[in-house]
């Protein structure tokens, strides 16, 4: 903006950080704060110190939580003898939400990127390792159909396997609602190579 | 999400509010924060208070400034016959970024919308009329070609013809770099009504 008021410029610049904000959409954001009543604003200044400062990361499965073990570590009546292994919390979150997987996870905290520079020693696979005690007997690799999720999966399933864990990936195929014709290749191959009688 | 965590759950709500964000970005958002460093955190929240602390309305245009009067409206070097009338402060700083215009602003503060319930009294067009002494000539009407805008414009044009006040409208046609076969048959109308000579 030419017209520069520096408050406002320092707020956009703070939406723009944000992920998938550009510009354009940070000054909406910014200028939507100013029509905030005083209110609205404080409790939006005061949500996001709260979230920083009460919000960690479990112990056991390193998703978020409000304390030291997060809910679904911390419930004995969830199936402990599976781990579902993800790249973050939003991946638990929407596992969650399905309502069917009844075992635990664990988070990673990223993939394995070498173009980004982040090796394994910058996962939680330590973590994990550490959990596969012989109550363990299945870990599910749920990272996403992507070169990074396939790699990390590959890497930490090559560590697993030795231990006598059963090592599952998920499936691969058309997604349900999803059209024959506007799948890609690969996705079709898979879906092929899954294929399953009926 | 079905794990509930109230600290985040609350920043979600937060980000959701503002516009043109829906539950997966203000998740995406929420979860950024998270991912912000303390340091971050806090300025991120400083500068929405500060901006809200800072910032207010102009008492001559209704533009967003800090203190009492506008930059534009304390520059003595603007030509003060002329005051372009907008909806609000953003349409401002796009006229001010193309440093053309160095005329005086008026911010109406909406548009008149009956359907929204938003009628003129609830515009700043008292004070425009308040402002439009023999010093002025020209009014040019800069809101948007939408119907909210077209009514805005004749509403404030029929109020300052009698004043002996020259009263303007942005051209409307294609957009510079546009295609004509995509223009819709308004703007394509409007294009061949308000063609000029080379």
């Amino acid at each position: 903006m030419a017209k520069s008021i520096q408050p406002l410029d320092k707020l956009v610049d703070c939406f723009r950080h944000l992920p998938g904000v550009g510009t354009k959409s940070a000054q909406r954001m910014a200028f939507a704060v100013l029509d905030m009543t005083d209110e609205d604003a404080a409790a939006f200044a005061a949500s996001i110190l709260a979230a920083k400062q009460k919000i960690s990361r479990c112990t056991l499965c390193g998703d978020i939580c409000e304390g030291e073990i997060c809910s679904v570590c911390a419930d004995m009546a969830r199936n402990r003898s599976v781990i579902c292994v993800v790249e973050d919390s939003r991946d638990v979150a929407a596992l969650e939400k399905m309502r069917e997987y009844r075992g635990l996870y664990h988070v990673l905290g990223g993939l394995i990127s070498p173009a980004d520079g982040i090796g394994p020693e910058r996962l939680r696979i330590k973590e994990l390792l550490s959990r596969l005690d012989e109550s363990v007997s299945e870990v599910i690799l749920a990272t996403n159909p992507s070169i990074e999720g396939e790699a990390s999966a590959m890497y930490i399933a090559k560590l697993i396997k030795p231990l006598g864990v059963k090592t599952t990936r998920l499936a691969y195929g058309i997604p349900v609602g999803g059209e024959l014709q506007y799948a890609d290749d690969m996705t079709l191959m898979r879906a092929i190579e899954g294929r399953r009688e009926i």
